[in-house]
């Protein structure tokens, strides 16, 4: 593994002052192996695809390690990466100093990305485009369940490197499926300069408690939305709608609808013969349960104080009842992941409480949850989305695999 | 420990959303306190210092320990503090994306800092400030020789945020001095977002060790300047006083001077014999023991490996000569902290691939290392150097203990 490391670390050295035509070059030359051997890769994913299949694992995870139909698309972000423009050298500010001194804050890479992931190989190629764009080395490790499909991309890699004018040594990859690996890999800080990790909440506390290196913790989205008693609820189930059921297998998807009692006896009916036919179950307050006395089953629960503290990531949703704009905020500032809370008001006084209020990496005034995404924000690109409040807060593009250095010049200057 | 840092955090609710003037007032009533209570802060500090002399501890560190003639000083730097422009509330981005989303990128306070440091205890008055003018409640943990003095700042502290209209929770204080505690501190991911440490190599390793919260490692400099062969000679000398012996106790201080082959027959002679009357002793590369032929003894020892890889922190400087600047620069790759480097030079390529090269928080051109800091940065006030990449690299101000979030507003807006 420090051997391995120390290969990224020497490889970063040559990408940091790589122009950008050549990481385009790198990253193009990559799309052109993988399509030149499209028929290869899928073949080998989908025998890795039927074997997990045969384990026993679900038809949703299995869905998660197959490329077909997506490698054209892979493709096609890897082309559109290289078009993207290049961070790297971008002069953050520039002071003259009374000293004399001119200071620039000029734009670099971080140096080496270690990137923890499971089931999906699509990462591979999405994590490798990314660091390569923006001069850093990485060392990937992917799930064992795509582990000859990753191996495959890995070699088209480093065939595309070998044409390239990158170093071939940029990318590392961990053709191991030892977790203990992942445990060393974590200790490197001498090597690596970053960690993100890609998965549910477990692997996340697993580096967070194990890593010596700084962490991008993220991805875990206990979402809220609260229906103030100034909503126009006709123009709010579209976004309750959305926020839950446009992909609620995802981090930014509703889980907990908070209702303002002033609307709640003419709201939660709507709201409930809306979602229902969707495929929506609930797990109510007892506010809310007494307002509507549904029977219990499938489609109506009686919440459990752990249903506030959940991520659903299914088309489960949690609903309480409010007294006041005040009850909502104690409850997300409760149970918020710091991931993206929203309000649905016409009040601007509320709205901007709100939004001063509540502690995430993105809030909204009247808007889905689900637009905390590198794309929706204009990024271009996501490598993931970080809860943690240092160096990059919400959607991470291409910037936030960036660092800055400071550089000094003078005429032989002293202090 | 919990118990404590669950108080800092509902504190840093309300310091999030005080007003600068607020914020402000409470600076200022302490600078006040300050100023009531001097005698009482310096015979309880006197006290602490003698007892310090008398077991023993060096005059140096004792002299740390001590607020005689400085208490003046700290006053004087809060009420700058309460002058300086607040970074909280700054609209950092504003994109009005085609889907309808207006979003902002809004500076904001981080939470809650950790601050863990050694003997000075005027670190106790600089880190309140600093943290409550942006926003920010924090945890201090001082070194056990001032615990009397820092317990009376902190007392004095407690009662300039009673009369003020922030919350007295904002600063805690770990009265005791038992080491365990620390380690339950940096464990404390869910309540503190930040460590800081202030201390030597071994305080900072312990943190990233320990710790789940990020720590801005730093404070460690092993600092490279290089004389290249196209240097201004005369100029130059100057520049390695002032790096050498303005201040060899600082992190910033040089370390290791790098010559030119080219140069270094005529130059090393002079340089020797400018720095010996300042009480500087050397540690010489071969090349350079022969050059000189010294007496060896306090003045001149021969470098061992190691030295290439140590923090001098006092007047002993390393000497190399090197063939090129590709030497220079694999020197430097392979011994800097990433902290600060310098190259002398008139050469304008060499400089341009020195600071493409180098990888440190600041890189000089015709610069002393000794500008790497808040204050000639023109950050106003300083709470760390940083030499990790993340979040913040070099000098550390109030931006640099903020951070954001994205606001985004709609018309119900659904994606």
């Amino acid at each position: 593994m420090k051997y391995l490391a120390q290969k990224a670390k020497e490889a970063s050295k040559s990408l940091r002052i790589a122009r950008t035509e050549e990481k385009n070059t790198a990253l193009l030359l990559f799309a052109e192996e993988l399509e030149n051997s499209t028929k290869e890769i899928l073949s080998v994913n989908q025998q890795e695809v039927e074997k997990a299949a045969k384990t026993g694992l679900s038809l949703g995870f299995c869905d998660r390690l197959s490329l077909k139909g997506r490698l054209e698309g892979i493709v096609e972000d890897l082309r559109k990466v290289a078009k993207l423009p290049d961070p790297v050298g971008e002069i953050l500010e520039e002071i003259h100093l009374p000293s004399g001194l001119k200071l620039q804050k000029k734009r670099v890479p971080i140096g080496v990305l270690g990137v923890i992931y499971e089931s999906r190989p699509n990462v591979t190629v999405d994590v490798a485009s990314l660091a390569l764009k923006t001069g850093n080395a990485a060392i990937l490790r992917g799930g064992k369940e795509t582990l000859a499909t990753n191996r495959l991309l890995i070699t088209l890699l480093k065939k595309a490197l070998e044409r390239s004018p990158l170093p071939v040594e940029a990318i590392q990859f961990i053709d191991r499926p030892d977790r203990s690996l992942v445990l060393e890999l974590l200790k490197l800080d001498r090597e690596i300069d970053m960690i993100i990790p890609r998965g549910g909440a477990s692997l996340h506390r697993f580096c967070v408690e194990n890593s010596t290196i700084p962490v991008i913790t993220g991805g875990v989205g206990i979402c809220h939305l609260f229906v103030d008693e100034s909503a126009d609820l006709e123009k709010s189930l579209p976004v309750i709608v959305n926020a839950k059921t446009d992909r609620p297998s995802v981090c930014n998807a509703l889980d907990t609808l908070l209702l303002h009692k002033e609307i709640a006896e003419n709201f939660l009916p709507r709201v409930i013969s809306t979602l229902t036919p969707l495929g929506v179950s609930f797990r109510l307050d007892t506010r809310s349960w007494d307002l509507l006395s549904p029977q219990e089953g499938e489609i109506f629960k009686k919440a459990a104080p752990s249903d506030w503290a959940t991520e659903w990531l299914s088309l489960t949703l949690g609903i309480r009842i409010v007294d006041s704009l005040e009850e909502a905020i104690t409850h997300i500032e409760t149970h918020s992941s710091g991931h993206s809370e929203s309000i649905l008001t016409n009040n601007r006084e509320h709205a901007n409480l709100f939004v001063e209020r509540v502690d995430a990496a993105a809030v909204y005034i009247n808007a889905s949850t689900r637009f905390t995404d590198g794309g929706a924000f204009g990024m271009g690109a996501e490598i993931a989305v970080s809860t943690q409040k240092l160096h990059v807060r919400g959607p991470m593009g291409l910037k936030e695999l960036t660092t800055y250095k400071w550089i000094g010049e003078g005429d032989y200057l002293i202090r």
